[in-house]
């Protein structure tokens, strides 16, 4: 696969971005929602902000307070027993696989551009927290344009679990806010850009926890606000690249083979690529053809090192012509941007047997 | 609380019921959801039956196979390192806290009385595994009359999820197939009898996994077959019976003073009790009052011992003025019923300090 990345990668570092909350420090600008609004590209960043800290022997977290609309700061010895501090993202549970808290707090900021590679990051959050189900945060949007209505939706975060919130604007100024559409445990909703014989679909990805694995299901919809035919679509490769997790990337784009999603896929050891997923034009539900190997991977510097390395992450393509413009998260930390051939990638897929055959 | 429990509990026990399938034994006849047609209590079983197995060393697992329409046995050595077979319940994969297969599959069978104590079994079942996310079984209906049709709903397990499906009937004959309405891991749904303010809700019981608890959301819809604005409704309550995990039980109850919901409460050692909470006519998003006590709780021999002890778990009830017969589920094995005052539920239950001061 050819991909040419940008030579002004990373686009946008936590760096280039000047914290919202005084006392705090950005440590990610990444996994950003991608759309075209008044000739400008759009980058809708998730940017982590966490309070700074001298103290070596504590733990910050930052908790946002729906009550009061504020943010409050917890803080944690590290040597309280309760916990588990391994993983700088999160505070565990000691003992068990859940978390209890973050170390930072993640809201939605804009980043605009003329050229699609030099950004301005707007002065402040466009979507911050603001209901109890997102107290932990929000995380990794997508955007879907139908018709003049840009609509956005996001992981949001709190102590009664992940699910998948939608909100809605016409102008990057204001927005509407239209409730959690999918329940905890689900992250990584992509919404179809157009209904297809009459039915809006998504891409979804939960996590169930008695049995089954982190794979990605579609759901359909008359309204884009209530979602249900919840079915399996694509899951796990034992002995690939993506036997970790998977997950919806990119707003699936109409091409004449059909709808081509661009889907992340982690292994067991949390590296991160993008691949792709060809579905029915007619009936999303149907599988036609999938990426053997990775489309692309943490290669480069800004993608292998970072806060959580060796992850690339897309949240957000724009497609001109051939060429599809791939904005993506690197290392859980800056984003990035690299283009490939449309053509290319539909050509490099494995169809399935039962497709072949008809 | 005043329990009355029928002199002929348990009403349905597996040694009642004829297997389906030839070379099977029925364990469980339970939790099964209740409603009246033709002038008949309707108890839809759920039957767990598992292939009998005279050899000690092996462990089977009956597997639908919707391609061939067929039950498959799978075997397992007792001995095999990838597996955990300490919980008789199901097979565990080795050092995980997933299951990967059951060791007996449920499906739904239709018990009918005209005095609500003495059931005839249907010959066949009503309802059978007949999908890919019903491969391991399907379990714990609950019925919901709206209008002239019956919604059925319940568990359908997998190997990609737990999830919950819904059907339609009108004559208990013949049904219509809808599809999951919730997507993994989720159960214990409950779809309130009529629309409030122009929207049907249902609870649900969505089960995460990185953060948060088995706990009780609430959802709404226009249609019955598309679901959003999910929000969290109840949670556990530390040092309580309901300590471990909870979910909806009946079908909720109109009084005067809210929509009365039966809800399981589980400990963290697993015993099961009835409780109720109490939520707004007008807004069923908003709770008023919850149980301190169980309303309900396994005392009598049959609720104590049985497959899975300790455990009583109801799917439905009949009103009839303040009689609320209680069906439930006992020890995962069998059936019985009990009658409750409804004025004595509402009287016990504790207001919210925010309730008690509008």
């Amino acid at each position: 696969m050819n991909v040419y990345r940008y030579e002004e990668n990373p686009l946008v570092t936590p760096a280039s971005i000047k914290p919202h909350k005084e006392g705090f420090e950005v440590i990610g600008a990444f996994n950003a929602g991608i759309t075209t609004f008044n000739g400008e590209v759009i980058m809708l960043l998730r940017v982590a902000e966490r309070p700074v800290s001298e103290d070596h022997h504590t733990v910050k977290s930052p908790v946002f307070n729906p009550e009061t609309n504020k943010l409050e700061i917890l803080s944690f010895s590290l040597n309280d027993p309760r916990y588990d501090f391994s993983d700088p993202r999160v505070i565990n549970q000691q003992g068990s696989d859940q978390f209890s808290y973050l170390t930072s707090l993640s809201y939605l900021r804009i980043a605009r551009s003329r050229d699609g590679r030099n950004f301005t990051i707007d002065e402040d959050p466009f979507i911050y927290p603001s209901t109890n189900l997102e107290t932990f945060g929000i995380e990794d949007p997508r955007i879907t344009k139908i018709g003049a209505v840009y609509y956005i939706y996001f992981s949001a975060i709190s102590k009664n679990g992940v699910g998948e919130v939608l909100v809605s604007t016409e102008d990057f100024k204001t927005y509407e806010h239209l409730g959690m559409i999918f329940a905890p445990e689900n992250k990584d909703v992509l919404i179809f850009p157009e209904k297809i014989n009459g039915k809006y679909y998504a891409l979804h990805r939960p996590v169930p926890k008695s049995t089954g694995a982190p794979e990605i299901w579609i759901a359909e919809s008359d309204n884009l606000l209530y979602w249900g035919n919840h079915r399996h679509l694509i899951g796990l490769r034992e002995n690939k690249w993506d036997n970790g997790r998977i997950g919806g990337g990119a707003v699936p784009i109409k091409t004449e083979k059909g709808w081509l999603e661009l889907y992340h896929g982690a292994s067991k050891e949390s590296r991160y690529c993008m691949g792709a997923v060809l579905l029915d034009l007619e009936d999303p539900s149907k599988v036609l053809a999938r990426s053997d190997a990775p489309i692309l991977e943490p290669e480069a510097d800004y993608e292998v090192q970072g806060f959580f390395g060796n992850v690339v992450f897309s949240c957000g393509v724009l497609v001109e012509g051939d060429v599809v413009k791939m904005y993506y998260g690197v290392a859980d930390t800056s984003m990035a941007c690299a283009e490939l051939s449309l053509q290319e990638i539909l050509d490099s897929l494995v169809y399935e047997k039962s497709v072949i055959s008809r």
